[in-house]
């Protein structure tokens, strides 16, 4: 087989722990395997090359810092290279601008437009395992760029699907993927399979085992995911299509986010172009709306609530109230002390009762949802933030998610 | 003018040495001239990564020792960048992969073959100040290399000859070229003016101010050098082609090392072939050799005495006592305990009696001649170790080298 595996900051964050590593691959190797390895920078690095540069100036030009930041997988992939070549196993270490990885020159979240896969194969064929630098890419016109925070599992996403893998590792730091956050729900189960789809939505809405953009380019191009830990031997969790069982399974897990802060409008004129106004200026300072929710009232005007990260919540608020204005709305209000908490499940696409049995467990505690947004397969509720670990076990239990849970055929 | 300057890795050693290095350089930026600026890895960086290099393995795999210890110049190019931006001056960075800077593939001793100055020249005539991460370069096949230590003087030297600059600046953390080592002799004399050839002498026989592939592309290519202090502002040395002024000095300089061993092979067989048979191995093992001296004795055998560097002294030692035993050797033995103490200058071609002067000055203080070598503007003398200082002293005071001093015209 194929392999391509990743491994984070924590995996190779001293020589020590690198050697566990190069072991790892090693006993991969062994077995006939032939080998790539995607490396992040050694924990906390790419924090202290940033830090050093804010030191000089809060907004560095991106193109400098992405020079300066790519240096920490080029470290770490050329320490590895050498602590296997130590172990008598021959290897190569390549930069993103050595295979290349062309990307858009969108400097510090840069995005892959195409791998060049030819300079990897080559060395595989000699025989050779290949270590890649995570995170990294380059311009056509030769600039090294980054890929944003977490761009290390699309690396190596990426580079399994140009290399047509067999399948993709990425080794961190939890033992997979949970029903909820082990450190809040003790009897969390770490699920053996779940699909792009749910994995999708899990990510999406607080799960921060994998990054978003690295799920999606797995399934667009059905790269089969394996998600484990660098520490301990076990199974992990498998990320691919969706097949007959997971359909059977109502909810597959419980997430929750805190990253949000909700901003409401009132009294806006209910009219077309009215949200475009709205919405308009935020886009175009770079903050990303998640829900959105707008309601009709019987005066012919028009309340409207939105969620935006939570550390764009100032600057939004000052540009909603500027277009409040505009509009003439009465009021605009927003709140920084919320929580989103998810339910997300395959099987929710053909089965109801779903949402209320999500209510009631909420309402059952007394805890007030402000916000509700929907996908085919998640269910959103935006509460107060103190709320946050209460719900999520409470919705834990009330799932039993603790179990493997079939939904019963209905007859 | 079109200038280069290169600063350090003491000059860029903190934020706070490097933003006086870019107040410097916007000083010159500000009168009008063009600047690139060719930085060494921050003081201790490169260090650090080859030690982390030699924990796993003493001699790790030169291609990924390239791409690990070139970060160094990475990070350095990029903060300084920033801190030219910072102080409202546009600037941008350039790896040597990316001018590009193309080098043979010896692994961490790897030298330039070509430089393309079109993309630096495009980024001049916009205005912007040029930085160049030094010490780095890139094979045709797109390799990482190094051009080994005080590589990013050579990378200065070179740019230079390649952008056609007018002059070509090394600000290091000494104020100059002395007549002798000032930590040895008190009232050494900074040098206002010396010749590439002396300069090269000088840097062959010990003086660690410039790098002696540096003065030798600055001596092709006619590159006027300036060494002067980051730290104080002084006038340095200006190191460009012989002139008249120069060719009436006697002696430019004293210079000692003591980074060699001798070694010495006794009753060898005074016939062809037999210095190939002493030399073949050590140069087969990279071992390179300084001075030589053979005598043939009247019994039809010669000795035969040779210098290398200390680090080497050990190994050879072995080599020639296995070459002495093929030979019939009586005797082979060795010294690692010795110096080498020259003096250099131009106007030795054109005036007899330094010799003279310079044997009876150590004679006189008790300090034995070992070895002699002479080329055709130095003379070195291998001397004890012990008498390093005295002598190097001496030789200062009987040149008379604490003032300017010009060969009297004679009738």
């Amino acid at each position: 087989m194929l392999i391509v595996q990743k491994y984070g900051g924590t995996s190779v964050a001293n020589l020590e722990r690198m050697r566990a590593v190069a072991e790892r691959i090693i006993k991969y190797k062994k077995e006939g395997h032939d080998i790539v390895v995607v490396v992040s920078a050694m924990a906390g690095e790419t924090d202290r090359l940033i830090h050093l540069a804010k030191q000089i100036i809060s907004n560095p030009p991106p193109r400098e810092l992405d020079l300066l930041i790519s240096t920490g997988e080029q470290i770490s992939s050329a320490l590895l290279s050498i602590m296997l070549y130590s172990l008598g196993y021959p290897s190569i270490s390549f930069l993103g601008f050595q295979i290349p990885i062309y990307t858009t020159d969108l400097f510090n979240k840069a995005r892959i437009k195409e791998i060049k896969g030819e300079k990897i194969k080559n060395e595989l064929y000699q025989g050779k395992i290949v270590v890649v630098a995570g995170f990294q890419g380059v311009t056509e016109k030769g600039d090294i760029t980054t890929l944003g925070r977490g761009g290390s599992d699309t690396t190596a996403v990426a580079l399994a699907a140009a290399l047509k893998a067999d399948l993709c590792e990425i080794y961190t730091d939890v033992e997979g993927v949970y029903t909820a956050d082990p450190r809040i729900v003790r009897n969390a189960r770490k699920l053996k399979k779940i699909s792009y789809e749910e994995m999708l939505e899990m990510a999406s809405s607080g799960a921060k085992v994998l990054e978003m953009r690295s799920v999606e380019l797995a399934m667009i191009y059905k790269v089969p995911l394996i998600v484990k830990s660098s520490f301990i031997n076990s199974e992990g969790t498998l990320i691919t299509e969706e097949d007959e069982e997971m359909e059977k399974v109502l909810v597959s897990g419980i997430t929750y986010s805190r990253n949000e802060a909700r901003i409401s409008i009132y009294g806006v004129p209910d009219r077309p172009g009215v949200a475009a106004q709205i919405f308009g200026p935020i886009g175009e300072n770079g903050i990303i709306v998640d829900m959105i929710i707008q309601t009709a009232r019987p005066d012919g005007k028009a309340d409207l609530s939105f969620t935006v990260p939570r550390t764009d919540y100032k600057q939004t608020l000052e540009i909603i109230k500027e277009v409040g204005k505009t509009l003439g709305a009465e009021k605009v209000e927003g709140d920084d002390k919320i929580a989103k908490v998810s339910i997300v499940g395959a099987g929710m696409r053909t089965h109801s009762g779903v949402a209320t049995k999500m209510f009631s467990t909420l309402a059952k505690h007394n805890i007030n949802i402000m916000m509700i947004s929907t996908s085919e397969i998640k269910l959103s509720c935006v509460i107060d933030e103190k709320y946050t670990e209460l719900a999520v076990r409470a919705l834990h239990e009330a799932f039993q998610l603790e179990n493997e849970v079939y939904i019963k055929e209905e007859n």
